[in-house]
């Protein structure tokens, strides 16, 4: 069985290199100079790790996922040079809304899906999850984005408007950690 | 932080004695002739243990949740003195399905909230998931119920009613412990 788990490892060394952390929301994150993602925690001590799993969808309906699979593209195009890491946490009252009452917010008010499909296929995204791993995690969801320097200005078009929907009034915590490999 | 994880440890001793391990589906598990609940792992060698976190609803809506609330009562009542442990494994087809798909499924057309309200308050019922753990784990749910000698027979009844549903055509690995306090 594979597992579905990242490790998302700041330290000396990586892959990719650190170019901006900005605290959005509550707490930030101690600074540091490079990120590695791995399937296994580091080897030797990292200023700080975040861990998240792939998961099965929680709001996308068949439509929308048809529609971003029609355009969406994977991680790891040579042209996609540029990475975004951006962890969040929700609050107590996010999590003790019902399944429709999250639906709503997070779609009929905020569009979620409908603006990120404006992005595609410049903007591509991956969604890691980390509130159920067992132990009590510093973020719920790590969002990771990769795209060409070029779309840069409009990735930071696309977090003004997430940020500005309904569905932002419920993050209580959100760092912005921009990479470049 | 409060953990949300709990421990369900098989072995020589606990404050659970298994009356019974039925294979419903896919692998068992090995005989033990105790259960312990705890927040934490075993200090000792334990026969198997499985782990589930309380997480917020995945299907429930508003209506459906205040039904529920208004009826159900809480673990640990003194005359629930048997309980059943069903943990239960979900194929790849269930989790690539979006939600929409997964929602109609488990309410519209299995009636999975409308059948288990008929059995409340007598049947008390709390659900671990396990698919999130970040480690592949053997099961992606354990269901833990209590209820009182002389309501067996209904909760028999509504495991029926729910096997018989097109939810159940989705189940990979299923294991019915039942113990008694």
């Amino acid at each position: 069985m594979q597992t579905r788990l990242s490790h998302f490892i700041a330290g000396e060394s990586g892959i990719w290199r650190i170019r901006d952390m900005k605290v959005v929301s509550g707490d930030g994150l101690p600074t540091a100079a490079y990120l590695d993602i791995r399937p296994t925690p580091a080897d030797t001590e990292a200023t700080w790790t975040l861990r998240g799993v792939k998961s099965n969808d929680r709001y996308t309906t068949r439509t929308e996922k048809s529609m971003l699979q029609a355009t969406q593209e994977g991680l790891g195009r040579p042209e996609a040079t540029l990475a975004a890491l951006i962890p969040i946490k929700k609050n107590d009252a996010w999590w003790l809304l019902t399944q429709d009452e999250r639906r709503e917010i997070f779609e009929e008010r905020s569009n979620h899906t409908t603006i990120g499909l404006r992005y595609l296929p410049a903007i591509a995204r991956s969604l890691f999850h980390c509130r159920d791993l067992g132990l009590p995690e510093a973020f719920d969801f790590l969002t990771w984005f990769e795209f060409a320097p070029q779309h840069e200005a409009d990735f930071n078009h696309l977090l003004s408007e997430l940020r500005a929907s309904p569905e932002w009034e419920f993050v209580e915590r959100e760092v912005d950690i921009r990479l470049e490999r």
